[in-house]
C-alpha cells in the first residue's frame, strides 16, 4: 500500500566519461525531490553518500529547516524535508527499509541509458497498489547509476522519453516525472470517482 | 503539430502572503526547464521578467553555455539552453510567439491553486497534436501566477496532485511533470506502434 521509498545515489555513479565517481550533494536536489516525494506519498527519501562531510553538510541544511529559521519561515518546506534520511551506502539503505517495513524492498532503477526495461510505469503503478513488499526506487546523480548498481535491481524502468532522442533531464526533474507517472492522481480515475 | 511554447513568469506573481511581487531569476530554473523543454519538444522557453538587470544576468548565463567555457564542457546543456529566450513581459511574449507562428497562441495556465480547471491534461495532449494554433503554457515562480494572469488564460489546467493534499512542488518539477503528461512518449502507444 504505497510503501514506496526513494534513494538518491551519489556513489557509485558515472561521470560524463563513464568513469566511476562520487558526486557532490546538491542542496536543491534534496529540496526538490523531498517536495515531490512528499507530494506523491513517498515514505522516506534517502540521500546516499559515503562522504561523511557531505552527510554532515546535508544534516545542517535539514536542521535549518527542521528547527532553525527555515522552520518558521516555511512550514511546507519543513514538512517535505521531514521525509529525508541520510545514508552511507545502498546496502545500509536497503537494511533500513527492511527494518522499517519488515521485508526486503523490491529494488527499482531508472536511467536515461536503459535499453531493455523490465517493467513499465503502468505496471509499477499497479505494483505499488497491490504488493505487500516495500519498493525502493533508485536515482543516480552525475551521469547516472553504474552498471553494477543497475545489475542489482529487480527491475529496470524505461528511460523517460519525450518527442525525440534528447533526454538530458536533471535528476530532480526525472524523479518528479517518475513519481507523477506512478503515484500521480489521474483525471480518468477522478472522473470515475466523482 | 507540437507548436508548444513555455513561459516562466517572474512578474506579476504572488508571494507567500498573496502579495503581488517580482521574483528573482533562479539559474537552475532556466537550466532545468530548458532541459525538460528540449526533451519534450518545446519550441521556445521564455524567461519573463521586467527587471533589466536580471535579464542581463540571465543573458550572461546563457552566453557562458552558448559560446563560453560551458559550450565546450557540456554540449547537451548548450543544446537545451538554445531554446531559451528572454522577455520583458507577458504581452511581448505573446507577440513574439504570434510573429513566429503566424497566429495568436492559446494561453494555458497551471497553478497549484486551481480549483476549477477547464481542460484536462489528456485533452491538452490531443490539442497539441490536432490544433494548428500555437500554445503558450505559463508557469509562475514564487507562490504562483496572479489572478489577473490566470484570468487572461484561455484554459486552466488541473493542479498537479499526488496522494494527499500536499502540493508544494518546485516550479522546475511542476514544469517537468506537465510536459511529460502532455508530450511524454507513452508505453501504451509504443506497444501499439511496435
Amino acid at each position: 500500500m504505497n510503501d514506496l521509498f526513494v534513494a538518491l545515489i551519489h556513489h557509485p555513479v558515472v561521470n560524463r566519461n563513464a568513469e566511476r565517481v562520487t558526486s557532490a550533494i546538491t542542496s536543491l536536489d534534496i529540496h526538490d525531490i523531498a517536495r515531490a516525494g512528499r507530494t506523491y506519498g513517498v515514505r522516506a527519501f534517502y540521500v546516499v553518500t559515503p562522504v561523511h562531510a557531505l552527510r554532515e553538510l546535508a544534516g545542517r541544511i535539514l536542521a535549518h529547516w527542521e528547527t532553525g529559521h527555515g522552520a518558521l519561515y516555511n512550514r511546507t518546506r519543513k514538512e517535505a524535508l521531514a521525509i529525508v534520511r541520510l545514508s552511507e551506502d545502498l546496502d545500509r539503505t536497503i537494511i533500513d527499509v527492511e527494518q522499517e517495513s519488515g521485508a526486503a524492498p523490491v529494488l527499482l532503477v531508472t536511467s536515461a541509458r536503459t535499453r531493455q526495461p523490465t517493467l513499465t510505469y503502468t505496471a509499477l503503478r499497479r505494483m505499488i497498489r497491490d504488493t505487500e513488499r516495500p519498493l525502493l526506487l533508485l536515482f543516480g546523480t552525475g551521469w547516472g547509476l553504474t552498471e553494477d548498481v543497475i545489475g542489482r535491481a529487480d527491475h529496470r524502468l524505461p528511460a523517460l522519453r519525450g518527442t525525440d532522442t534528447y533526454n538530458h533531464l536533471s535528476v530532480r526533474a526525472a524523479a518528479a516525472i517518475v513519481l507523477d507517472r506512478v503515484c500521480g492522481a489521474r483525471e480518468e480515475e477522478e472522473e470515475i470517482r466523482t
